[in-house]
């Protein structure tokens, strides 16, 4: 897949997200490691959509991330306002990937894109589990 | 000054900021250091509306923080939507005292109050310049 | 009190911290919310001194930040080797005060300077505790 | 490349690392993203290694991220006391690649493991450049 080429159309659930100057590092854009959680936040906030409580600690019914894959297409800076997509580009037994890009207004190629690969997991048992149905009704593959 | 007692109506620069998931730290609130990176930003549109430019970083006529004074008056977590205020509260020659606070929607007291002494500064000649003409305007004592 | 006079021969306990390239911010220095974070860790490293279980997530005999007075003396950045003191000054029924202290290598002078009012706290009940005797054999006023 | 058998052997550059209290998110482990810090240090630390200097900030002679494979292979929490190695294994005329993995003491399955792929950059032109032959003599392949 030729994540560069993504475009906002390619998503169906988008999320406003403005960065703080903080998030800029010395040189001067932001973060390499800051735009992970402005993705993180969009996870989350999918997950809370498909269902899933932020709130509820316990963790019996939750997810953790195994791996990612990131590319960095463009550099970009505070103040801005940045526009995510999320999407389920692929459903396994116990996993699924979470595509993800995320564009500067007025910007039609991506600042950053990943692709994060999350695995279902019971925090209180510290074990793997089966990925929900209500999470493989949203697998939208290219 | 009873800092508990602030409300928005004290304030008339009020910006809206949203916190992410990883603002929260292990105790599942947000960090006490991660409300100063929400004030510096309110601090840097607030400089940005009188005038400064964030992205001069030559930092000939900028300023740099001396001091602060935080009260938490009430914990606070992700998913939430705040609004900040910010007022100059006192001008010297070359500093000024810029007082922050931090509101839930639907809450009257603050989460979090700051009184933050920011030093006129010159980065590239590192030495103290005196206060703009352009905050002292600003200047709106209790 | 005069935080800038302070010296590393005012604290007994001193814990060594060094800074990552990403706690500098886009002026090129650490930016004054992380040295929060070191000052946070050095907190908690010298509860642990004192019997308290930093994994103990029930937490209910714990303690809350109430308010804190910041004072930076000088920029500083990345590499860096910090050594970072802490004294209890001040012992309340409920409260008490921590003073810490940042200072580079070869410096004398402190680059941050803090005192910070923190709460017995039982975050099960959500309500406040009296300080724990053994933090009061802590205390050493000025 | 199965990165989660790397062990310590497989690198010459090793760095020692703290994590520090507020490095853990709401689910008490380290969070995703901070472990991305950690290795950044470290790639700055093995370029200063190399010859350059990290507060040259005309960066004419620098590099940029272009993309990065992470994999999580087990959670870790402070306090802890890392080690993480560092080793070039692809180099392009333009890019090169570094692999990273991180350890707990007493552990020699890597907590994190990460390919990091960074192209020669002059940050004032903004434009890529070649790699430098002083970086081609670290080369290492598996």
């Amino acid at each position: 897949m030729e994540m560069r080429t993504l475009r906002r159309e390619d998503f169906d659930y988008i999320i406003n997200m403005e960065p703080r100057w903080r998030d800029m590092d010395g040189l001067r854009h932001i973060n390499h490691a800051t735009y992970l959680s402005y993705l993180e936040t969009v996870r989350i906030q999918y997950m809370e959509k498909l269902g899933y409580d932020v709130n509820d600690w316990d963790r019996k019914r939750s997810s953790i991330l195994a791996s990612m894959k990131i590319d960095y297409h463009q550099q970009s800076s505070f103040p801005n306002q940045y526009e995510i997509g999320a999407r389920v580009i692929r459903i396994g037994n116990k996993s699924f990937d979470i595509l993800n890009a995320l564009f500067e207004q007025n910007n039609s190629v991506p600042v950053v894109t990943g692709v994060f690969t999350v695995v279902g997991f019971d925090y209180a048992a510290q074990e793997t589990i089966p990925v929900s149905e209500r999470i493989k009704k949203e697998y939208r593959p290219f």
